[in-house]
């Protein structure tokens, strides 16, 4: 078992109507705020305006980057640092889901310094220094709004790159489940596959590791099997909405992963088909994540799927350890292809055989891929071929 | 669903070995520190060494405070403030288990207020100071490590009161499932009681909550209910220790009872056991708690105890809810009182009839315990009837 720190500062307002409570945060790290958000569906569900009347409240002086796109751009990331250095910004407000917040993180760290920032993230500088960062949450996936990474993309080299810093936590994050009553179906469930794969990319491993934790995984992937389909059905659902927002942010903070250093395999391969088609992240974890699965099961991984298949589906304990991983991999897809209603080859969403090679190649970055099972490029064009 | 803030800036540096980084940690509050622990089993077990070399190391001036006694008394707090006073002492430096870390609460506080320490906390002041705390566990139980509340007793007036403010969360805590190995049978005991008691206080609730934080209370049980028998027979084993450990912070860290405020049952009557016979407050959870259940027991609270039969002890689902709580009731006494051996009446430990009227009139203040069932004096005076 590894020894870890843990040490997740974020301050979590959880609720309705606690924006109250945001120029309070801002107010400890500055007066010069820029605000940050994607298209502008922040302005149609009223919450721009919500904000900008606290923002006034407190006296702050706000600027904008608006335009945020989802897999956000190094572009996006270029225009916000250059905002935030000309106009000595002490505090960023990211308002969106995971791609406004990344892109956040990456305009906090890149207002720090001289580089470029591409090349400042491309070529793994540490990140020590960061603008602080407050969030409101507009849609329950990533975890971005309580943990230390993020994600951004390069459509000139068609790259996207992750990285890690615990200068990218945010100091405090606002979660109101209802603000996500208006994200819609497809998003949903793209959301609560990004979630379920979060969980999964740690709970399959094969280092020691705290029972506890796994236990907490368990119950978290049966509070996404149990609540995506109601808010599937009924996105005012507050306790369905509530459940999976709690749910995307303690899947990812760090918490479950603390005692594990096992590589992820899911979301670097996905990271590939995204950066090339520009699908939604979710999508394409649901399409990757089972057929990963029935590629890694063998005699000497069967047990972990046992205790999935038996503590998060409730499959029959008497069954065979590989008669109850079958039957998980089946329910899982299910699950995503059926309940979610998400498609499930790559033929029907437009994932094309000849960009396999180069997808696999960058996925394993031209060597292996050292997660649950380790991947070379070989495996990795071999799932792919599972998915079309 | 009540709105909530999550808040814990604890940072927790888990596993062995991880002393080499107290002095960073200390150094952030200051260079003179109060060393505080109890009867002295830490120079026993060769920690009180390892801590002085560490100090030494980072050139701090050290005082002093040993002898603080389990269900820690006002007269440690006393003199502890007073050597905060006179020495300047910037941070405080608690070694051992709940009854050491909350006396050093206390003493943080009480530091910070020219008040006379007992009247101060007892006349519920708010807590608006506080010196700054780091904490090495030595005991897995009362989760003091990473939580904002303390217990203090006055042996003159025979009374037991808890306190809580964020200025008493400590700011780091050492967590080393090895420091535990000497904890004897016995005492492992009545922390796994302790920790299980801290979940349901907060699980067997009539309030709508986030199923979400059910499934991870439920797992944490499981995780006791997996490793307590562990450590009592191999007292040396890693895993146990460190499952037991981790879950004894979450248990009581805030995030299970986040969205939660129904008033706890079991605690405020057990204290009352402890200020009067200085019994050990995990034998009186392990007394009271299933009496409690058994009396709360009818048609409008039964589903919680099937919930908690079926995920929990994994009965049978297809069982009556009613014959699933009886036997959920069975199955947890025979955990605390055949797996963990831990007597099973008053009788046995020498708490007597005669005092039940005024035990039971302190426990709910004269008033009524607004728990998960109401209960009054009399309804405590029965629970303690079942106890004999």
């Amino acid at each position: 078992m590894n020894n870890f720190i843990y040490d997740i500062p974020t301050r979590v307002y959880f609720g309705e109507n606690q924006l109250s409570n945001l120029g309070k945060e801002l107010r400890k790290y500055g007066k010069r705020v820029l605000l940050t958000y994607g298209g502008g569906s922040i302005k149609k569900i009223g919450l721009y305006d919500k904000i900008l009347d606290e923002l006034k409240k407190g006296d702050f002086t706000v600027f904008e980057l608006s335009g945020i796109e989802p897999n956000p751009r190094i572009k996006s990331v270029r225009e916000g640092a250059l905002i935030c250095k000309k106009e000595n910004i002490d505090v960023l407000l990211a308002v969106g889901g995971g791609s406004t917040i990344d892109a956040t993180k990456f305009i906090a760290a890149g207002a720090c310094t001289d580089t470029d920032p591409w090349e400042f993230f491309s070529k793994n500088a540490p990140i020590e220094k960061a603008l602080p960062i407050v969030t409101i949450l507009t849609l329950s996936a990533t975890g971005s709004e309580m943990n230390a990474g993020g994600v951004i993309s390069n459509t000139q080299t068609q790259d996207k790159i992750g990285r890690l810093s615990p200068n990218l936590l945010p100091k405090a994050s606002f979660l109101d489940p209802s603000i996500t009553y208006t994200v819609n179906k497809f998003q949903t469930a793209c959301g609560v596959v990004d979630i379920f794969s979060h969980i999964m990319e740690v709970y399959f491993n094969t280092q020691n590791s705290l029972y506890m934790l796994d236990c907490f995984m368990e119950g978290l992937m049966k509070t996404l099997l149990k609540y995506g389909p109601i808010a599937l059905k009924n996105p005012n659902d507050y306790e369905a909405r509530a459940n999976i927002m709690w749910a995307s942010s303690w899947a990812i903070n760090g918490f479950i992963s603390s005692d594990k250093n096992q590589a992820w395999s899911c979301h670097p391969i996905e990271h590939q088909l995204s950066a090339i088609y520009d699908i939604t992240h979710g999508l394409g974890l649901a399409l990757v994540t089972p057929r990963w699965l029935e590629y890694c099961l063998d005699e000497t991984t069967v047990s972990k799927y046992y205790q999935f298949g038996t503590n998060v589906f409730d499959i029959d304990k008497n069954l065979s350890p590989m008669e109850v991983a079958k039957q998980s991999i089946q329910m899982l897809s299910k699950f995503f292809f059926e309940t979610l209603e998400l498609d499930n080859t790559f033929t029907k969403v437009g994932i094309k055989e000849e960009d396999f090679e180069i997808m696999a190649e960058k996925a394993c970055n031209n060597s292996v891929i050292q997660g649950f099972k380790p991947l070379n490029k070989e495996d990795i064009i071999n799932i792919f071929k599972m998915c079309m």
